[in-house]
């Protein structure tokens, strides 16, 4: 299926993205030339979602290697370096960003080659990674379609779409293309405080797709599921442990034991790129704590008063034994399964 | 102890409210001088919380009874069911308002008076019920103070402090209580969207009385809890049924799940005027569902794509199952006890 939004494109000599802090007010396409620029839109959320951190920080990487390529090999290999350090500084959560990253020092620490040749190498890597990403949400929509039945209400909380990666998502994918299949699914979308992901950024590609999705506070989740609205669960992850213990956007915790609660199955969507099996389980997962000012100001607005405390987990950990299943490329497998997968 | 903001205050021929609509932006005082202005600053949020809307109501009646005392009697009469079928069809779910007006119109039905000795009677209720709310903020305080250990964390939602009632609050009370017995309180305070009461208005007061407060979003709730970051839960409600199940805030529900979950105990604080022993169970307790729009914009500030569904619930029913027990004006009650209450 084809993208449902140009999250992401490679430009020959710089990294195009959607600037998704104007959404959903206006679609605005911006350029970034160095690795510099890439790190400064990843940190200011103008790109997010886990898939999309680990293309745009590798494109970042290869900005500097470009820079660099003219250097002679000593110098170049610093630059790397220093660019490696800088760019895996930028957000901490997200596996992705360091499975990517990971990808690219391969190529630049084993290699024989000279800077220009190195570059190349990278570039088609990055290009490779780019390709891989896109269809591995196709095979998650795959999997994850024939979980869904008609006339299914989904829950889904912050953005796991196409917005979030260079193809049409992880979480979003099955009920992309189960819609393709005619299948009617509504999808309720949390809103997600506090950068509002779901309300701004799940809420337009789903319109945009001509998805029936319906916006709701982050609080409201508990009540639908009470009155039986809610069928399943669907989200998209930052990390996942070894045993199946998942870093996702704050308050998917709270939905995972709502669901538990409520019996009602949750999956989590997510490509091999997600994956950490060098972390046993959940507490080994770094979590990001972000600006007071995300919760204190809402698109610019002040919700409260001036000089309180404020409390911004960006992140938190759904342990493995809340999540019914995995929707990944090779399959849909429960938490007990994860390291039977041959990716 | 006094007051913590004058929420509402009769001044004889009108009602003086603090415009929470402002809060915490500014601190703007209006008059209220027709039932049609009550009801309009009840309806769209200008005063609120269970008890302080009871009260409104009620003054509100008496503004009604005030403009049609020079009536002949079965004038009079009309005028003033007329009225009472107006101010009860403001909101739906908070029981204190249906409290509040049954006490006038039983002074109303069952009076030989004429309507200026009405309308007297009718004015004394109304400073009588606003004396009860406050003293009940008291003795709720009280009561709730003795669950209070010096360096708990308590979790609360929405607002029910002092701007909910003429006192000190019904959840805040026992936090008021506890800080100038000295003991050391931090209060994690859920923002509470949409309409952020916790944010704009649970902040402001808790600042203003130099309460250690938090904000957090309310998906952030759970999370706290797994990292054992949460002591005790007290929340407010706006209608308890018989069995003890109970209407409050939407997100309650949710927040009670997780209490439940986490083994964390779950209070509500509430004076006589909330429970409803006419309703067996909380599927009698109607629910109010609010414009879309108090979702789509936060304080003006659109957050989601034009022409989208929007879920507003403005309450949920906590089961009483999920609720540790009752702080009320005569004691704390589990909820299996709550008949044995003698009010």
């Amino acid at each position: 299926m084809e993208q449902i939004v140009k999250t992401l494109k490679w430009k020959g000599n710089y990294l195009q993205i959607i600037d998704q802090s104007f959404l959903p007010i206006k679609e605005k396409y911006i350029k970034l030339d160095t690795i510099e620029k890439v790190y400064d839109a990843i940190k200011t959320l103008k790109i997010r979602g886990a898939p999309a951190i680990g293309l745009a920080a590798s494109f970042g990487l290869l900005l500097a290697a470009k820079k660099a390529s003219t250097m002679d090999k000593k110098r170049f290999m610093d630059e790397m370096a220093k660019a490696i350090r800088f760019i895996k500084s930028c957000r901490p959560t997200a596996f992705n960003l360091f499975y990517g990253i990971g990808r690219l020092q391969s190529i630049i620490e084993n290699s024989q080659l000279d800077p220009q040749q190195i570059t190349k190498k990278m570039e088609d890597e990055c290009k490779k990674m780019f390709e891989e990403d896109l269809k591995s949400c196709t095979s998650i929509g795959e999997y994850g379609e024939s979980i869904l039945k008609d006339g299914m209400r989904v829950l889904t909380h912050c953005n796991a779409g196409g917005l979030a990666t260079s193809g049409i998502g992880t979480a979003l994918a099955p009920i992309y293309l189960a819609k393709r299949k005619g299948k009617e699914i509504t999808v309720f979308v949390d809103e997600t405080r506090p950068v509002l992901q779901g309300a701004r950024l799940t809420m337009w590609e789903l319109k945009k797709a001509g998805v029936k999705a319906i916006l709701i506070c982050d609080n409201m989740a508990g009540f639908l599921m009470q009155q039986g609205k809610i069928d399943l669960v669907i989200t998209g992850a930052d990390r996942i442990a070894k045993n199946g213990d998942t870093a996702n956007k704050i308050g998917t915790y709270s939905i995972a034991v709502l669901a538990n609660y409520h019996k009602i199955p949750f999956y989590v969507a997510a490509p091999y790129s997600t994956f950490d099996f060098s972390i046993s389980d959940g507490s080994g997962i770094p979590i990001e704590y972000r600006d007071r000012e995300e919760v204190k100001r809402i698109m610019g607005q002040v919700i409260s008063p001036d000089d309180v405390d404020i409390y911004n987990p960006a992140f938190d950990i759904t342990p493995h034994n809340l999540i019914t299943a995995f929707i990944t490329e090779k399959g849909v497998f429960s938490p007990d399964l994860l390291t039977n997968i041959n990716f």
